[in-house]
Parts: C-alpha cells; structure tokens; sequence
C-alpha cells in the first residue's frame, strides 16, 4: 500500500459489479414476503416484550446493570486482547469459577458469544475420522461447528435416542452426538436421559447446548445437564450463553478440567478472538449471584410459560408445550406470521416471528418468551393480544 | 427428560472415556513446550502492556469506559436477542451510522464480534461456484469463513496481486478476493491498490478485514480502505473489530447498502446470534467520537510503531517494518520466545509470544504493540528491557 502505487482500474458501474446478483435475491426476497428489516428499539419503549430471551428478568435489573457498568469502569471497555495474550481478567477467572460451580461441571472457559463456544466445543473435540451425530434442529451454531469440522456429521431425526443409537451403531472410532437442550424454536426438550445412554453404550461424548436450558431448569436454574444427573460426568461437556437468563453477553464451555485445558489450546474461536468485555462479565457474574439468591426465579419463568401454553391452546391455538421457556404458536403461513406480529405490536406486545430460513421446517410461527417477572395481568392481557389478532386459519 | 425415562449406563471411568486422548495430545504439547496456560491479570497491574491491541489507549479512557458504564445503565446489560427480533436498539442505528460515515462506506452493520463480522462476509457473499481468492496469512476468522463457504477457496502467496491475478485468470463465474489490510503477526500491510485492480480486471469483489487497521491508518484513522481511496466503492466490502482501536468489543461490516441489506437476510452469525451487549456499542461509539476530535491518536500510534521498529532493528534484532501498530521480532525457537517473554514480564514488560500453532510459517516471535499514548520514556525502557532480555541467537 505505498503511494508509488498505481492507482486500480476504475470501480465497476453501480448496478453491475460483482454484487450485481444482490439485486435480484432482494426481488426474490421481496415477492415471497422474507424480507427482514431491523428495527431499532428505543431506551424506554413501553412495549411488553416476549420475544427476547431475558427469561429472568435480569438484564435491565439494577444489580446487574451496576456490576456491568462498574466492571467497565474499574477493567476498561474492552479486554484488549486474546484470552490467551492480555484478554484474561481475575474477573474472567472469577466467573469462570462460580459458572463451573453452579451448573456442577469441574471446569469452564469463557467466550466472547455462545455461537463462539459451540463453534469452539464442536470443532475442538473432533476430528477427521470422528463421527458427529447431531439433531435435525440442532442451533445454527452448532450446525456450523460441524461444517467447520473435520469429522463427519451425520444428522439424525430430532429428539430421537434411537436415531442417534443407530448412527452410532454403524461407526467404529470416537464420536460425539450434539444437540440443544431445548430447541430455540418450538421450546421443546432433548431426550438428554436417552442420548446419554446412547452415548454410552457406544463409548461417545455428549455435547449439549444448554442456552436456553442454563437459569430456567435444574435445581434453581443449574442447567439441563445438572437436571438430567449428568452436570460433571467425564463424558459430558456442555456449551451455554451468558446472552439470555443471564442478560448479558459471551458463552461458556463446561466440562471435565482436560477438556478446558484443550480448548485453551486447539479452539480457533477462543484463541484468535478477543477475550469477553469486561462489562459482559461482570454482569453475568451479577447475574449468577442473584440467581443464587433467589432461585426461585428458576421456577418461576418456567410456569409463566406453561401458563401462556394453557392459555393459548384453550383459546384454540396450535401452541408448542414448552419444556423451559419458550412457547412457539403455529401461523398458516409467512405472511400470516408477519401480519400477526405487527398486529399484536400496534397493540404493545412484541413477540418473535419466525420465518423460512430460521425455520429449516418451513413452518412459520410467532415464538413467545416468558419471564419470572411478568405479573398475572400481563399475562393475561398479552395472550388476550396474541388470540384477538389471531388470523383465523390459526385456529 | 422426564422423570420416566431410566438413568443412563454409568459415565466411564476417568481415565479412559471418550476423552481419555486429550491425555496424550497434551503430553505431547508439554513436550514441544507448546502448552498455553491462561494468565488473568489484575485490574491494578503495574506491567507496561506491550501485548494488547488497544493502539490508541482509549480502553481504559474515562471517556470511553464512562460510556460504557452509562450504555450499560440505560440499555441493559445484554442486548437480549438476535439483532432481528429484540437486539436492535437505537444505540446500534447510531454506532452503525457513524462507523460507515468515518469510514466513508455507504452502510454499516455491527456483529457480536470481528470474529462473527468475517463469518457473516465470507459466508453470505459467496455461493457454490464462487471462487474465493485467500491471503495465506489471513486471519483465522477469514480462514473459518471460507471453511464455511460454499465457495471454492483457492490459498494464494502472501501479500502478492500477481498471484491473485493468476488464480482469478483460470476462473470464470463469480469471485471474492480476501486479505487482512494489515496482518495480524508480522503487522505488514496487504497491497490493496494492487489487490483492488488484479479484482477490476476480472470483475472480482474486494473483502478487507481491517481489524489492525480502522482507527490506525488512513486520514486521522478512517482506516486501511480509506488510505488506498477504495472506501465506498461499490465492489469492496470492509469488515473490522470494535476490539482493538475503538477499545471495545464487536465487529462491523462496512459497504454498499445492497451488501449490508443481504447480510441481515442472509448472514448466519449475524441473524442467529445475540446483538452485541450495549455497554460494548456505547463504548465503540464514544471511542469513535474521541478519534474524530483527536485524530492526531492514530499518527502518533504508527510513529510509535515506527520508533520500536528503528530501535530494535539498531540493536541488532530481526523486527518487521511495521505499517501500522504491529511490530513482531524473531525468536529462534519457541521454548526461546516463551523464556524471552518470560524475562520481560519479570522487568515488568508484557509483550505477546506467537508459538505454532498460532504462526501458520512455524516461526515463534514476539509481538509487540504501539499505544499512542505511550511517552518516549516509556519507548526507551521497554526496547532497553526486549534488547536486554534477548536470547544469544535472536541477534
Ligand atoms: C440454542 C442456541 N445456541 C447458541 C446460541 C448462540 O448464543 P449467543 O447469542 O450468545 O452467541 C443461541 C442464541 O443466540 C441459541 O439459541
Ligand atoms: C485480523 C483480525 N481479524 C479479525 C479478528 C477478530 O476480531 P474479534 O476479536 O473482534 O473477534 C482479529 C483479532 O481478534 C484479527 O486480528
């Protein structure tokens, strides 16, 4: 780049170039109804929010906004580096700790986001000749993690021990079988029981994703692993986000103290990232202690979902029993599910529409989210909104 | 995971289990003297930071760190969903906004990392029957994105428009050519000029990660496209971290508004990850604020570079010619790079050590940073202590 260069050929005209076929996906995009805008919130919107993952009601709690913002104050904005040069803070170790302590696992690293640890987990406990058994609605994450492994992956019907069973059956080597513990978008649980048992009849690891699980189930919000009996078992490792009961930002890896080690050493996202902010960090750490302070939080968001579902499906609605909480609600189509969701927005209820790609089923659906903190009446009042602006081939 | 299902076999013993190789790969690490240990810091160091990315020393600015905390504050700790469902907030639009005006890009979009923004770039504008065109020295996180890709990657020799020329001459149907706009290890500058005509001769699209080069080079920091004068063209595309200059946390992909408009429809690490946390946004933002009133941070940061580099190169050292922050010194071997390290900590110098597997070339170096708030004193006494402490053989 020194100055004695030649200036470059002129840029191609504005609608050829090399992005000119971005043009025509948007047409598409646009005649099928899957154009997605974003759509910046305000600080102090007055809408009632169930489509995030704030399941505790903890991301805007003073406690936790004031551990984040004193974090940020007393370790800088930024961790300035790889975890593995200048990135590592005594808070990072410190969350660490208590993260490894309250789900049961020996040990745990910190990412930078929960996609980074799936992608970390999957490709560094795997390599050519292993075999990845991974569940049909598995995360995009660890859908990627696999694509970026060197095993083979072979992906099996969801929620299905015997599927995982049979793959297993047909491959002789090392193995692991991946899957969320509670699938983003219906809300439903793994059979984690079941792939244990599959897994070790085989000798294979079993790698959960616990992001939605991690705060919600368990024993006071633990995780799934520790409510399945396996939290700590030398052939489980499980990956979680900070990003959703927690309110924060970053992932985790837990697992037996080799497997950590390991990833220090061999997992891409974790060694050419930058470590987590320390604001991230100190507010999950927040998090965590309040948690433990008032487990019942756990419990309580549990059942603010099972309510919406009771209700939702006396109303006549096609609604997913959710094992944690999330509740997905059936829509007839794209734009029906657009539709429905603007219309319970004007009404000042925001709930998640998910649409063809994000749904590799096709199927279109609202996702609501429940929180511990949400009051009876705004339950009531925000499945009155979802029934009312019901279309009617939703029923 | 009901309670009905039956408690799996027992896990296998300790030793043995599906993880028992990770025992040997690390005797075998230990041996090589490749093993990397987590080193936290203290929020109080007295070390002199010569590790971190942090050029302009805005980290740890009241400025920026009061941002953060007050982001944190008003917004949340977390962003609480994916950028398309609850994680756009107005602090996102305006950080967006103000990155593609600086940089001088028509639009801008901000990822949970740099990490994911190369993900995201890689993946979503490249198909089956893209050929992508990769730097041999690229980053980690470019390298993953092709491995993502649909694309055919063909790996050309480092920093050479020749040899992209050649790969492009034997293709015919779409192409992306990728490179760092300053590479991570060595801190050399990529040959953009000559990578934008070798690109315009075949109507190839130009992908720059200036991770090492946004707030560094250019006219007061606008960055390594803006220095070459192809921002805002309509064939590049400029990906970069809010981690390292701006002293924060996130990554953003900057370009034509078509491209940007695609990712948000298109681009996995951006639509199935959480927003980035708004103490990280508010921080980057601010950061961005303070370099345009102090533009003179970015010059001083590259002289800074420059005065390591004549000093060290004096003294009889083997340093790279930095082209912006990034100065790296050979070691004649890892366990050499690892004992000189060790001695400048002792002084009370922290500088980074790059083994392999992080040197794809199998060279150990340390790698030194230019702050610019670095004082002349400082300059002096942290060449005296990498002088003194070098190993016989590193001169
Ligand atoms: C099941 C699952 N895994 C992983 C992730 C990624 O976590 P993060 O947003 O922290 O990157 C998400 C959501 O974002 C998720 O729903
Ligand atoms: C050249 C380069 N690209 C991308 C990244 C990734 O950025 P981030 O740490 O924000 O994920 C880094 C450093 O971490 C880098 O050095």
């Amino acid at each position: 780049m020194t100055s004695a260069q030649q200036d470059p050929a002129p840029p191609p005209a504005a609608h050829g170039g090399p992005f000119g076929w971005l043009t025509e996906q948007d047409a598409v995009r646009r005649a099928a109804g899957l154009r997605r805008e974003l759509r910046p919130r305000a600080a102090d919107s007055p809408l009632v929010d169930l489509a995030g993952n704030d399941y505790l009601g903890l991301t805007r709690h003073p406690e936790v906004t004031r551990a984040g913002a004193d974090a940020c104050l007393r370790w800088g904005a930024g961790s300035t580096g790889s975890r593995l040069v200048t990135g590592s803070t005594a808070l990072h170790a410190e969350l660490e700790a208590e993260l490894a302590d309250f789900t049961g696992f020996e040990a745990a690293l910190v990412l930078a986001s929960g996609y980074a640890a799936n992608l970390a987990a999957v490709t560094a406990l795997t390599g050519p000749g292993t075999l990845l058994v991974s569940d049909a609605a598995n995360h995009a994450s660890l859908i990627d993690g696999c694509r970026l492994s060197r095993a083979t992956t072979e992906v099996v019907r969801h929620a299905d021990p015997e599927a995982v069973r049979k793959a297993l059956d047909g491959h002789d080597g090392p193995a692991v079988v991946v899957s969320d513990s509670v699938f983003s978008v219906d809300g439903d649980a793994a059979p984690l029981t079941g792939l244990a048992g599959a897994c070790r009849e085989h000798g294979a690891a079993l790698l959960v994703d616990d992001a939605h699980g991690l705060g919600v189930l368990g024993d006071g919000g633990r995780g799934a692993p520790q409510a399945a009996g396996l939290a700590g078992d030398p052939d489980v490792v499980c990956t979680a986000t900070l990003s959703k009961a927690l309110g924060a930002q970053g992932g985790v890896v837990l697992g037996p103290a080799a497997v950590i080690e390991h990833l220090v050493n061999a997992a891409r996202t974790f060694i050419f990232d930058t470590g987590l902010a320390p604001a991230a960090a100190g507010a999950a750490l927040a998090a965590l202690r309040l948690l433990r302070r008032e487990p019942e939080r756990a419990a309580r968001a549990r059942s603010v979902a099972q309510d919406f579902h009771r209700r939702l499906t006396q109303a006549g609605l096609d609604a997913t029993a959710p094992d944690a909480c999330v509740v997905s609600v059936r829509a007839p189509s794209p734009d029906a599910a657009v539709g429905w969701a603007a219309a319970c927005r004007d009404r000042g209820l925001v709930v998640g529409c998910f649409r063809p790609p994000s749904v590799p089923d096709g199927i279109s659906r609202l996702r609501l989210t429940a929180r511990c903190d949400l009051t009876d009446a705004q339950i009531a009042a925000a499945v009155g909104t979802v029934v009312e602006t019901a279309p009617t081939a939703a029923r």
